[in-house]
């Protein structure tokens, strides 16, 4: 019946509607697959949101006349006109691999990311529990103690001495690492009688848990922790996509969706307020199985909302030592890390969720995991064939040798260069000066012919993909260091990192057909920014501010209007 | 950026597209919530599938020639039309009260609903489970032993005679009690030591349990049944969907939504393939939350599923002696029932819903549980003012003396008339000949005020409005029993309980406004059917068949050319 309307519908209509669009006097620049970079003058949109043409600078605008249009098959080419004034316009950057809610609740929860020292850390928590008197628990994150110099972990002693009477829970800045107060480990039931469980450890100071637990001993705290209600779940994805699209960011790969995080997003955009793109990858693949059904859900809310694949953790992080080495720590004499799951487990899961054609993103930090992950694509390969776009998320520490398999099966490499510049100094510890040849090694990825895709980890680096896109070509940090670049020869090209970071990063959520560049029948997905960002050198680029930001030809973030997305 | 783009598209927007319809030469007739009928020969229906106005018999149906109609403002009136050759034509049935995913579940497990005697089920048991060799469980729902006349519970050993290799789980028809075999209660670690836990009853062969498990009792063995994969529970949603668009159900109130119910319900609409309208009430206040965050969620996929409310369980049922009663039981000395909340749990639970706007549906079938809730809803209507339509589910036995409650608060009654004719002779020994004034009591709510849904309570009766439309008038069951009608002072006039089928039935779950009623701004939601249903008698109308299913004026069932719901 639908198709017989659809069909007598067609016969009978005159001149569909039209909110055709053109973004004019822009010094457009997009970059392309192949390292280069196009120019624009004028962007046409069409009702749906989409690019239909970009207007190269030589050519003529096309007219404003409405009635010299008509010509155009009795069409005007737009309806509305927006002149930039020469502004520069880009295409919006694409996150491959962040954490919506965690940056949500972040920004709702104490940031301790710019604290310089413990006793800075402690002034900041006993401000933060001062300021939120009715918050049952005080919960952060974002202390290092790399950062501060410390030379130790933190205590639940030192947290003590700031806030006694409450639970205090703090997640390290990469998120394998919590810290807890005295309060907070009584109200989990965690004493010196609690072991380690698998996959993480209580750190101890005597035969007591000193307030450090790492990786999945984690949970033990966690537990405890009351939960968000589901109305704060949305004011923390509200607050989360605020931040990306101040940073010019419209869509992002979203790694570890859970059924809360889920619901949240589609009652977001049930009310028309999610505005940013979300490729979720479900945490673990029983909860993909369970929001997707047999399979990757359809692009939802007008290219929206996807569940498209599963995030699988194999192991933790280099800072706190969890990420599985082939060879011990050189600065922990004995320990090779964690890795979560063996080759078997990993290959089952990963098998469970090829089945149903969901995509397979797999953090592997350290070279173990790292092969392990590289292994069990090659065995997975041999069963599912197709287009399936194997990914492997951070792939920080490779084993030289294994590099060359970044080539094969279509393997992505879902990268964040901030990791490199945060990184070094704790990497080199923690690998020695002769382990470095595969680390953050992004240029051997594409020489290998992998395919890279950049992102940030939000929140465990600042959403900011200028700062990504810097030291993706520069090998330094904001600060310029270290002078030359940190293995320089690991670098890519201003124009391959601008790739990584919008169409290969669409490419990586099987998002390329729908946007993540400006070419015509994609999503008109851009940002206005107050300088070319291949006019100025890397700590110019740094500072490049977003003004306006745009999402399927709607513009949602205006700096001087004080544009926000919607609230509920 | 949005509306100054509608406001352009309109303002250079030639006449819209359209695909206008009629829907021609019916014998078209419609209920009224004053309890009378409108009739109309033709129905037209615009693109977005709304009714835009119903042609009375007296009137000269619009013209055919486009023509002569481009005079209605350019505007002709319709692009298609049917003729339906004088065939009868009537609002979708809208069922009050079901469980759409068990209906499903049922449909692809062991109907016993059929079964006669003990006998009979045994062997159907057996036959299930020979056709269903790799089904884990076998698992089913249906039997009645009052209907069997069997004089006891079933027990384990008997359906140990015929399954005792696999573990066998087989509820009751009113979804009050299950029936295992002793593979069931083996598998699910139930033993003479298990004690019966609060809200349930195990019931006993000597020491041991004999196989039967009562109310919350049923929890034991359920814990144990392996779970849905969520392909399973797709394939199920669209078994009950088409069951209930072949029944001419196009909307139903789906009382007790889980999360993993909801992503069906999602995933299946994301495709397109949700026809039927689902009117959610999750399964108590917390699921509510998670699914809805701080209030019910907005009408989805064009007015098709919508989370509303909350559905509390404050008693059990009737048949198993689970309904609270004020006085006990008249076939078993001293039991009366389990009341599952106290009235400050259940005030409390009705008050976290209320507070977000969650319309309230509880679950009171005894005449202790109904006076429970007419309490809460006073109480709570201090507090929360506004239009709150506090829903009582089946009300079945109500203390004569509260029955004029039902006229305050804008209190509902959703009824099951089926439940009617099919618990008479059971509710009469348990209850007695002196405690049926305020059974099933339909014609004292509307005379008190008050105002009734119907529904069918599917899948513990069939999803057969037109068995509940005839029970409802007659007080008489399929065969016409008890000659003048069960207590024929409650029935209500065949127009009402039509209303209570529709109209009634849309209010209670606040979507008057969408559909439920043939007027114009509605969705043309509609039904063809083989016979009048005002020109033939009660067993007339029980066997009228359903032709044609229409959804917001889209066929979506046609028992002659067998279309069906689309699958995946």
């Amino acid at each position: 019946m639908k198709r017989a309307l659809l069909l007598l519908a067609t016969a009978v209509m005159a001149v569909p509607a039209s909110a055709d669009g053109i973004v004019d006097n822009v010094n457009g620049i997009a970059p392309t697959a192949d390292g280069k970079v196009v120019r624009f003058k004028a962007l046409l949109i069409d009702q749906q949101g989409r690019v239909t043409r970009l207007v190269p600078p030589g050519e003529q605008p096309p007219k404003l006349s409405r009635r010299e249009l008509k010509k155009n098959a009795g069409k005007p080419l737009y309806d509305w006109r927006i002149d930039m004034g020469g502004k520069t316009v880009l295409p919006g950057f694409i996150d491959a691999h962040g954490h919506v809610m965690g940056l949500g609740f972040g920004a709702l929860s104490l940031d301790l990311s710019g604290a310089r020292s413990l006793d800075e850390a402690k002034a900041m928590v006993a401000a933060y529990a001062r300021a939120n008197p009715n918050r049952k628990w005080v919960t952060g994150r974002g202390w290092n103690q790399e950062a501060w110099g410390l030379g130790r972990f933190p205590t639940a002693a030192d947290l003590d001495s700031v806030v006694g009477d409450r639970a205090v829970w703090l997640e390290r800045a990469d998120g394998h690492a919590g810290w807890a107060n005295t309060a907070a480990m009584r109200e989990a039931n965690v004493t010196a009688a609690t072991a380690s469980p698998a996959g993480g450890r209580i750190e101890k100071s005597g035969n007591a848990p000193s307030g450090v637990f790492v990786d999945a001993a984690m949970q033990l705290i966690e537990r405890a922790v009351p939960k968000p209600l589901p109305k704060e779940r949305d004011a923390a994805f509200l607050e989360a996509q605020q931040a990306l699209l101040a940073n010019g960011i419209t869509a992002v790969a979203d790694m570890g969706t859970t059924v809360d995080d889920w619901l949240s997003y589609r009652r977001m955009a049930d009310i028309g307020a999610m505005r940013v793109r979300v490729m979720s990858y479900a945490a673990g693949v029983d909860t993909a199985s369970q929001i997707g059904g047999k399979g990757p859900t359809p692009w939802l809310y007008d290219d929206r909302l996807r569940l498209g694949g599963v995030k699988i953790y194999l192991d933790g992080a280099l800072g706190s030592r969890g990420a599985a080495l082939k060879a011990p720590y050189a600065d922990a004499a004995g320990e090779k890390g964690l890795s979560f799951l063996s080759d078997t487990q990993l290959q089952n899961q990963m098998s469970r969720a090829a089945m149903d054609n969901f995509q397979l993103a797999v953090h592997a930090i350290g070279d173990k995991a790292n092969s392990q992950v590289l292994d069990a694509i090659q065995v997975l390969n041999a069963t599912y064939g197709g287009d399936r776009r194997w990914r492997i998320e951070h792939a920080q520490i490779v084993d030289p040798n294994d590099l060359k398999s970044f080539g094969k099966y279509g393997t992505i490499a879902s990268m964040q260069p901030t990791h490199q510049t945060g990184d070094r100094t704790m990497a080199e510890a923690r690998l020695g000066p002769d382990r470095l040849n595969g680390a953050y090694a992004w240029k051997s990825v594409l020489d290998n012919g992998g395919k890279l895709a950049f992102g940030s980890d939000f929140p465990v680096e600042k959403p900011d993909p200028w700062a990504g896109w810097a030291a993706a070509f520069t090998r330094q940090d904001a600060n310029g260091q270290p002078p030359g670049g940190w293995h320089p020869e690991e670098a890519v090209t201003r124009e391959q990192a601008w790739w990584a970071f919008t169409g290969g990063a669409a490419y990586a959520g099987f998002a390329e057909k729908n946007f993540g560049n400006l070419a015509p029948g994609q999503k008109a997905d851009f940002i206005v920014v107050d300088r070319d960002p291949l006019s100025v050198d890397a700590m110019g680029l740094r500072n490049i501010k977003v003004e306006q930001t745009w999402v399927g030809g709607e513009k949602v973030f205006d700096r001087a209007k004080g544009v926000k997305a919607p609230a509920q």
